[in-house]
């Protein structure tokens, strides 16, 4: 088998891709400390756990039956391989970066041997003795592919073990084999095949399954998702299935927000690798659509339960927020994607509001509990009526546990999301203590971010000659500075001179608080506003109020300075923001009642908001992101 | 078998019951004219195409198939009987009136026919052969058979026929031979047989209906409706089959809303009943939660489609409130029976609330084509992802097509709502050309209602005695006068007298246009509007617009005066509102910006508004009930 060296991350375009910009090799690219390296920590004891809980919840032993080595029959659906997979891609990465832990290599035998003798693996199928593909549209056979292909390949990349990239391969040859033009037309109802045979085709340089992925991105939107044995009960509507309308032709993220968003992803793989500019210029207007009307303020995306789906445009409510976790980090994939093609600083400024805000809150600071559903607003009394409710705050796993392993894989792949290179220069995207080197340019960068907007990069070893050291500036950043002089926000500050050893360049990003409201036609967020400071969305949290206020009587006087106060004790280190509130002094009237009638009276009280993803880690408290105003 | 005499509408308490009100025979309570006369007739028009889509959709042959009539498979869910009995008591209250139309005896001995020998009866469930009750938390085994007796028991008062009665009372023999204490301890997932139990106990005046009805309300709310065969990957949280919470100890309605309201109405049967005042108390208290925190502007209820369910407190959202048709209908059957139950004015205010805004905006114009899912605010480009969206505007039929028919036996029974009667007095509630009749007195109602606000009341008829004439006054009419002298709004305006034949008692209520404000908990409509007039919700609509206004872009100025104005060409004939609204001159900018930048410049724009009812009569077009505020 082909396979290009170890020390690659999630990412790795080939040599012939059309990208602007390359991902830093796994090595070249290491948290030294600050707030991610916490996360990461925290991560990273959660592995373990992750283990346990596949074995509990029977995911692993599917696969240990259909490998032979237990007896029984198979639990739950067809899509279990696929936690399997992601959480064995999160102990890849972890390992390559300390590897005392080990690979489980035991895990990756009863995948090798779970696999059938044409390739074909998907422990559910295989342990009922189910027809292959018979109801691809549900079944997820591609989508566990698919996870299997991104797991194969990041233990390939980060530790050069290619036992399941062997696996990974054999699948991928029996899927060219089957589907395609002149063979079996249709799609799984989920996507996530795309990515992973494009990574799979970086990885061993195949064609074929660069071709098999551009096909399943061409062939979607035409009804080949919803083919044999549709039952029309489950979700009628093909854009559950991504399946409406062609990709090219596609205006706006639709249907299943995940199943959007990692299809677009993979759509994108399939535009870098065969330069393929409309199919790009399809996934970025499709991209806009989204930051512009069907994302929500902390980057999350996913409006409605029903459905797991994308709303209409601006349909995009705090308290029934769908905003599932996996939603968010498929739209991470995608902004990060898009970013490597284009360059594009907004991509960047994407991928770091996703990772605080919309992929962090979905993990407790012990790294141990999830939310399948990230709330922008949890009432005061909220009852839980579902499993994945956030209203129970997070739990240890659930039923469709496609989340935490996919947490899990994220955050231990976190360093590669810091910085890219090219031939003469290096681009900083995310500001964390970390040591960055592409070629022969090596820096350290030094930060309390994102508590405070000072960053130091040292320059520990440059070539002798000009190189571009590019600053993301984002664009919240009023008034930055580089080493004093003014630069503007909302794209790199590009510096390009020879570097020297000891060199230093100081960029600041001032971050005073500050209050957004939503545009017009965003209604389930009239009349409030919401706090940020720095790359942080905050919330209120009931806890961090005064006594006897409730949460739902609070509003938030806007024009009253913010203040910020960093508080080591609290939730892990959080830098707090002391803010006036104010209380109306009576109970609720009629529900409703005549337009202008004397305003209930208030008073003031002191609130504090806290950065939304430190909230539900002192149990089940209301929570809002969105303050009403007075 | 006893059957009380015919002639009485849906709901007739027992001699013994505990009530304040009576309801008025049906040949006692007849329209006469006007608006509501419209939609009975628009109503009785579309019947026919009711019992022709019960063939295509195959309740119908379901049933006869399991008579013997036909062959072939049972199709669909095990609810379907209950469409076909919904329909049938819609025939029945229509055949009462102009009896003209027949009886369909041959659909009636069907039913007959497919009972089983020991009286049970489910056509699904006898076709396929499956094993009785063994799944009675979803199988809608006792839903079915609640719609029976109400079918039957309406075909009894309003016609005589009592063909569907016996069948009725041999199915609820067989239910208390089979369920009860010392029996069988699991309850339907589904209720509304406990109304109909009570009901046929009011019919028959066989105690074990009301006793039977009496232990199924009790035994709610411990786990008895999730009993054998309970997949808890269908819904597990128990609120959503009613079972959270005893009916004595829940504080507010909860899970789904269409069960807890069906639930609610048949406990208050039972509480009548049984002259329980202790489940009386409950249940008012229960209502005064879902009025005061859980209702829509428009009386509708049921907030999240996940679950066809109720929301937290103050969770309403206009653009995703589910707000089935069917839970509007189960609200209006729980007020109505409060309203006999105790006499309280706010009842009947809620009984016309419903009617207006909620039960009738499910139903077409025409009477033909009908909303399962009654959404306040429907967007420019809503896409429909589901057969019930909104999105479609109102569809002939559904999958799940229990709303249709239950708009059709509710709009078939309206006249059974304008009035009740007690010994000694008239109580009118509703204002229609009608004529009512309690005992010796008979009056005539005369106006132009909800249109006009003035109302005479003609004595036909009257007693050599002092009798009361009770005439509601909402709760909205601040200004209200009986014959000149200023009468109180929220309640009764009692007229004590001796009438003469040939008396007028002119009721004038004042209808000016009004703006309503939500709570201020109630997140999702603040910084917005309602408009309303007398007994009606307004909403904006496209077509009513200026051209080239987008309605996403409309506010409504709520200091400018709103003018009514009648259109008899409009909608079947309407009062609109003429507002003076404001358009945004720009497109929408970044979708969160600064709090506190500079306004969007506006240009004012004339708005109409419409009656929220007539929505949705000219196509699918954007609409609004709740109209932000500049």
């Amino acid at each position: 088998m082909t396979s290009t060296p170890a020390d690659g991350g999630p990412v790795v375009p080939s040599a012939t891709a059309t990208v602007a910009l390359r991902p830093l090799p796994l090595s070249a690219s290491r948290l030294t400390g600050g707030f991610w390296a916490r996360r990461v920590a925290a991560n990273r004891a959660a592995i373990p756990l992750g283990h346990e809980r596949l074995v509990t919840a029977g995911n692993i032993g599917n696969l240990r039956i259909a490998a032979g080595e237990e007896t029984g029959d198979a639990l739950g659906g067809t899509f279990r391989d696929s936690d399997v997979y992601k959480w064995l891609e999160a102990v890849a990465w972890e390992h390559a970066r300390s590897p005392d832990g080990g690979l489980p290599a035991e895990l990756t035998r009863t995948v090798a041997a779970a696999q059938c003798a044409d390739g074909y693996l998907n422990s559910g199928i295989q342990v009922r003795g189910e027809e292959r593909y018979a109801r691809l549209w549900m079944s997820h056979e591609h989508y566990c592919a698919g996870h299997l292909f991104q797991a194969a390949v990041a233990a390939a990349r980060a530790t050069g073990e290619t036992g399941l990239l062997e696996v990974a391969v054999r699948f991928a040859d029996h899927l060219a084999e089957t589907f395609g033009p002149g063979r079996r037309g249709e799609l799984d109802g989920h996507p996530v095949v795309e990515m992973g045979l494009v990574e799979l085709y970086r990885q061993t340089g195949a064609r074929r399954y660069l071709d098999l992925a551009r096909h399943f991105v061409d062939a979607r939107g035409h009804g080949n998702a919803t083919k044999p044995g549709f039952d029309p009960s489950h979700y009628a509507d093909p854009a559950h299935y991504a399946d409406r309308v062609p990709v090219r032709e596609a205006v706006a993220p639709e249907g299943h927000a995940v199943r959007a968003v990692y299809f677009a992803a993979g759509a994108t793989d399939v535009a870098i690798e065969t330069g393929d500019a409309d199919l790009l210029a399809a996934v970025r207007r499709q991209y806009e659509a989204l930051r512009r009307q069907k994302q929500h303020v902390t980057g999350a995306v996913g409006s409605r339960w029903d459905g797991e789906a994308f709303g209409d445009a601006h349909e995009l409510p705090p308290d029934r927020a769908y905003a599932e976790t996996c939603a968010a980090i498929g739209t991470l994939q995608w902004a990060w994607r898009l970013l490597l093609a284009t360059g594009d600083a907004g991509y960047a400024d994407q991928v770091e509001l996703l990772l605080y805000n919309a992929v962090l809150p979905g993990v407790s600071l012990d790294g141990a509990d999830y939310f399948y559903v990230n709330t922008l607003h949890r009432r005061t009394g909220a009852r839980a009526d579902v499993q994945r409710s956030p209203a129970h705050g997070r739990r240890p796993w659930f039923n469709c546990a496609c989340c935490p392993p996919n947490v899990m894989r994220t955050l231990a792949s976190l360093p590669a999301y810091l910085a890219t290179g090219t031939d003469n220069g290096l681009q900083v995207h995310l500001y964390a203590p970390s040591t960055l080197r592409t070629g022969d340019l090596t820096v350290d960068v030094e930060t309390d971010y994102p508590w405070d907007g000072r960053v130091t990069v040292s320059v520990r070893e440059a070539p002798s000659r000009d190189v571009e050291l590019a600053l993301r500036v984002p664009e919240w950043a009023d008034g930055a500075t580089v080493d004093g002089r003014p630069v503007a926000a909302g794209g790199y500050a590009r510096l390009r001179r020879m570097f020297q050893a000891g060199d230093r360049v100081v960029l600041e990003l001032p971050m005073p608080a500050r209050l957004l409201v939503a545009d017009e036609r965003l209604d389930a967020t009239r009349g409030c506003v919401a706090a940020a400071r720095g790359p942080l969305v905050y919330a209120i949290e009931q806890p961090d109020q005064p006594a006897g206020v409730t949460l739902e009587d609070l509003r938030i006087d806007p024009v009253a300075p913010l203040r910020p106060e960093h508080r080591p004790d609290l939730l892990d280190g959080v830098t707090v923001l002391r803010a006036t509130g104010a209380v109306a002094a009576g109970p609720a009237g009629a529900p409703y009642r005549p337009y202008g009638g004397p305003a209930a009276p208030t008073r003031p009280v002191p609130i504090t908001l806290i950065p939304y993803y430190a909230w539900a880690n002192r149990g089940p408290h209301a929570m809002r992101v969105w303050i009403p105003t007075p």
